[in-house]
């Protein structure tokens, strides 16, 4: 399930949310690890680490820290649905629905994989802005992107979620996670239920992209 | 240049800091940033764009703000080499050397990747937390980390610099970005004045990965 073409696996890497509780056999789970791992992060540092949590009574645990902070917040994210198109609102109702069963089931995930990383080893350039600091995240969040795509080509599905930071000081009791290292994502992977990867829907490059000056399309 | 393995281009996406002024043909630009394009992100808000500078003015005013944020960098981050062994400490040198390099040429990189966001399109779930947030960083270095990779299928260095975020004021006035969107990282590409990607330098799967607590090799 190894071999695939880079922009094969990016191009069809979904949110996959309804996952099957089957197992995900060591070298397969090694090798998604092995592909986070090859990510750069500033420095060569590598300030984070993962958990991988097989543990059925963890996983439960994480599941009620989930579920409630999912439904708080999609009490509130569904109301921007009233102003979209009945056809964007019936995609978003749809994309609603996969993560109120991704709450649900929180725990059925064979693997929740939860993304750790220490700021003092980091170089927080944006740090002292005053806006929402971003930077360190440069250096965790492609390991997650290659967690993703790794996911993809052996065809588990996978999804980032950041909720569980809501509730970071209860998991990295569970977890026993020293004061120094903080949680950034919890991507619960597994066996898609149905057809898994597959098409994506984004913004065209002409909406994304700008050339020398902001707005400026060539 | 294109088809290739996901596994083979994320162990080889080294950091390549020396490039080639020649230009980048507009169909592997394109393919480079639809590749970023395909990342997903919180809620499939998209809350990031890129700006490609190839203006030679601008990529002369970047690299003025560069070269100077590099060297009062460097000054403290060569610091930490002094504890290292001989070997360690002469590899690092030898990064040091390839990001002077950099510093001095920022400009004669061919495209300069301007990466921006916008935290109002964000739920940033680590906003209120004790420490520094990441969660944005979810938005939007994934697909920073799809432009490198695409870059290593197109045969193009590239490398993630984030230090402009430390004169973000000029560069914002600059590209005339918006009051509401940030920048958080810089990527010059351009094909390599050596021989570019090859093996590259991580931890061990033991160190980073742990089984249901922290600490746990199993």
């Amino acid at each position: 399930m190894t071999d695939i073409d880079l922009y094969e696996a990016m191009s069809t890497l979904r949110a996959v949310r309804r996952l099957r509780p089957d197992p995900i056999p060591d070298e397969v789970l090694h090798r998604v690890l092995q592909a986070a791992i090859w990510a750069p992060t500033g420095g060569n540092t590598q300030p984070w680490r993962v958990i991988a949590i097989r543990d059925p009574h963890k996983r439960q645990a994480l599941q009620k820290l989930y579920q409630p902070a999912w439904q708080q917040f999609s009490a509130v994210y569904s109301k921007r649905f009233e102003s979209l198109s009945t056809n964007e609102r019936e995609k978003q109702e749809r994309v609603l629905k996969a993560s109120d069963t991704l709450a649900e089931n929180f725990h059925l995930s064979p693997v929740i994989l939860m993304f750790c990383f220490n700021p003092t080893l980091m170089a927080i350039t944006d740090a002292d802005l005053d806006r929402p600091s971003v930077v360190g995240g440069g250096s965790v969040y492609p390991a997650v992107q290659n967690t993703l795509l790794a996911c993809r080509a052996e065809g588990l599905g996978c999804t980032i979620t950041t909720l569980l930071c809501l509730h970071e000081k209860e998991v990295k009791q569970l977890l026993e996670i020293p004061e120094d290292w903080y949680t950034c994502a919890a991507v619960p992977i597994g066996y898609p239920v149905g057809r898994g990867h597959g098409p994506i829907t984004r913004k065209p490059v002409e909406e994304m992209v700008y050339f020398d000056t902001w707005g400026s399309a060539r």
